[in-house]
């Protein structure tokens, strides 16, 4: 389906070297910012050839074994290696021939977020405290792994950068300013940067003329458009790399932070999260498809027709026109409609519907299945010059839970899953298997979680039968990657 | 608000006379089908001056009482009248002085629908039945009565006109055919079009070649198609009358439809429309407002900065930006964010901002508080020439409900409110009025809706004391019009 994009994984995943945006460990010293974005961010460089999450410390033949089609062995962090913050669960699986490696990448990691200007002397150490988060993430590639392991090495580095500002606002209980003096934007932080807890502060309201009313602002929206714009600032870095480098396909991403009492669970994709608490399912995303977003492509194409090259209408139609049926009545819907009516069928109506199919089968301009992501930028409709990526965006819905807000069980958890798991396993089936898996282990068990995760691919996976993968109903297995966090959100030490 | 608006209502609304699409009563020869829209309906002419719902049937003392803002007297249907279609209870009030006459309009009628083509001779009489719907409308007239006066005239004539090619597909438990021959658009239909039963309907799908799948479309969703198309046309129509004559202002316009044993609410600005099932509110409808349309408004913003007149920017900033402010780091909003995010103050950000203020004071434009709704199409911002109306959307947000599903009972009912109702009084608050009052009557007494929407009207205005209009807890009550239908769900006889 994606035709003409450039599907060679291994040379392009081998071509991807040390990104120019990635910075030196953490320890080296910090470079003088260079330009806007991950500036100031500092992380291992982007690695180059086929991986598999850093975390799961696979040995070369181990990473031989993940990379295996045929016997697509599920792969979980072993219990004699590094554990994951929170006793999170693991696990994943490659697809059955989909795709020459697993486009699937994960990320775990715990963030300290330094400030951009250093405290002032003197000031209060006890309010200017360090900030930092935890951070999960799932990269589900297509077209290609390059996109997805930039995003799964950097994309937590982009949100520890936006963050940077916010560091001593986000821990001060006073509503956020409005505004800050900007002087430091060119010039090195820590000469120019007076710190926030004198200068930064805007005056009091009735100090300044003010026009009409000032909407309060929360501290949640601040971490919200931080995650938000992290999210844009990943997907120009890949553009950035696509241009000069091989850096092949896009990327569905599910992230998630916990910061400061609250979890934001941010999707841009079709990559699915759900909370399941007490027995009880709580969806903490939605899926981005043709179908989803069909109106805001629709009204795209119907401002900014040039995007469709003359080969596709922004009318949706149940079906393609014939030639001959020009003149008949066809139903169709437009950007604004929800319901379908008859038009009477016109010359340009036999272009192509810019949204065409149902379920897993839609597509946009027959293309691509998504339409939220990271990369892509190169992507175009099969033989023509038409750029997909204008209609694809990289902002994820962020959808946050208080923690705070309910004392929770060590049977409550969050789980994660690419679209491998959820096309065969609806949340309900999920959530019975999680409970199942917890009950047989101690609450205190720190590896339930990765048993839950492993039992969940295993399930969605299928056992290989003549006929294919299968399900224990016979009915057809998950071909594709799969991978699964299950991150528990109650019980002793959790939170640290 | 709306300052340089027309706002002569009164001659404004003397000057609608009879409008060109309005059609002769029922029972006069059919008109030759003129132009699409409202060709086929037939309806009383637009009614000039001044005017209350005709179903109230006010004498003009009444009608006088009914204009004063002073008295304030509460009008309902007198129980020596016409009854409304179910029993269906409505009362109004008009403004504390917020303009010269009471801008909601309301219309109830039961409208049969003829087919566009006859039926085929000797063709089965019991499947090509009649349809009718029966239907609700308010209107919340703003700048002028015209729009609201013109809608509630005839909006349920063009959905009377959009259901006319589907009374037999209606009415057929096969799904809709996709298409239909078209050549009776543009000639008489009785002579070129032959009955559904036998022409109408699709080959086999095996019969034609087919690219792909094919989608099923409801007739559920055809309903709603021809709803949303009958919002278009009515604007349009609209639209021809305000270039030829004076018809002033806009309106917000909620209307109910019940056909073949569903409800279909569909909304157009910040009226309300709540089902009270045992005790239970079941939203049916929400506000289209500049706050809950910032992104859709802010992207055309984006994509199409002519329409701000190089005087206002598609960022939302939470308070004006002074000119000594520029280098300055501000909070901000794009038509992509849910969160806010600081960025530094350039010279464009000083324009006003296209969306800004909040709750009942967030206007687009500076200028209007809806974003939905028909009419408005001179609309333009104070002493510009920039117009407003291609940021409005007549199209409405249609929820359904399907009464079969559900057994009813008599206090089971749809309460449809204008603003000036739903301002002060909450929805738990509504259910509990319409509960208490029922609860004050037989369940077979025909007067008790009319007696409760009376109440809700009574305690939304509130009682003039020294300092205005008072609530039973000394809050301000509203001094907007307010117009409110109660429709019952259940109970003997009722769906007739």
């Amino acid at each position: 389906m994606l035709g003409r994009v450039r599907t060679a994984v291994a040379q392009l995943v081998g071509g991807l070297g040390p990104a120019p945006g990635a910075q030196p460990p953490r320890d080296s010293p910090a470079p003088p910012p260079a330009a806007p974005g991950l500036s100031a961010c500092r992380g291992p460089p982007v690695g180059g050839g086929f991986s598999r999450p850093a975390f799961l410390q696979l040995t070369s033949e181990e990473l031989q074994r993940a990379d295996d089609h045929a016997g697509r062995a599920v792969q979980s962090p072993r219990e004699s290696r590094r554990r994951l913050p929170w006793s999170t669960g693991y696990a994943e699986v490659i697809n059955a021939g989909k795709s020459q490696h697993n486009e699937d990448q994960a990320c775990c990691e715990v963030v300290v977020v330094d400030r951009r200007c250093s405290p002032r002397p003197g000031s209060s150490q006890g309010f200017l405290k360090d900030l930092c988060f935890h951070y999960w993430g799932l990269f589900d590639g297509h077209a290609g792994s390059g996109a997805a392991v930039m995003a799964s090495k950097l994309l937590h580095l982009h949100i520890c950068d936006q963050l940077r500002d916010l560091v001593d606002i986000l821990q001060d209980s006073s509503p956020p300013p409005l505004c800050l003096p900007g002087i430091a934007l060119d010039l090195p932080a820590e000469r120019n940067r007076a710190p926030l807890a004198q200068a930064d502060v805007e005056l009091p309201s009735d100090a300044l003329p003010r026009f009409h009313l000032e909407k309060a602002v929360s501290h949640e929206s601040l971490v919200i458009g931080a995650i938000e714009n992290a999210f844009k600032r990943m997907d120009e870095q890949i553009e950035r790399e696509q241009m000069t480098r091989l850096v092949a396909g896009g990327c569905c991403a599910l992230a998630v932070v916990y910061l400061l009492g609250k979890v934001y669970v941010a999707n841009a994709g079709d990559s699915r999260a759900i909370i399941i608490r007490n027995g009880e399912i709580i969806p903490m995303s939605r899926e981005f498809t043709p179908e989803t977003e069909r109106q805001r492509l629709q009204f795209l194409g119907f401002l900014r027709p040039e995007l469709l090259g003359n080969e596709f209408t922004h009318l949706e139609f149940p079906r393609r026109i014939q030639h001959k049926e020009l003149g008949k009545k066809m139903l169709y819907r437009d950007q604004n409609m929800h319901g379908w009516a008859y038009k009477r069928i016109e010359e340009d109506d036999l272009k192509f519907p810019l949204i065409y199919g149902e379920g897993k089968k839609a597509r946009v301009m027959a293309t691509i299945g998504v339409t939220r992501g990271l990369g892509d930028h190169d992507l175009k409709v099969y033989n023509s010059n038409i750029h997909i990526k204008p209609f694809l965006s990289c902002v994820p819905e962020v959808r946050v839970y208080d923690l705070t807000q309910y004392e929770h069980c060590p049977d409550d958890v969050l789980v994660l899953g690419t679209d491998g798991l959820w096309d065969v396993t609806n949340d309900r089936e999920v959530a019975d298997v999680v409970t199942e898996v917890l009950m047989g282990y101690e609450p205190n068990d720190p590896c339930r979680y990765t048993m839950a995760a492993y039992e969940l691919v295993v399930r969605s996976r299928g056992v290989l039968k003549e006929r294919g993968w299968r399900l224990a109903n016979d009915k057809l297995g998950s071909g594709d990657d799969i991978s699964v966090f299950v991150i528990p959100l109650g019980g002793p030490g959790n939170y640290t």
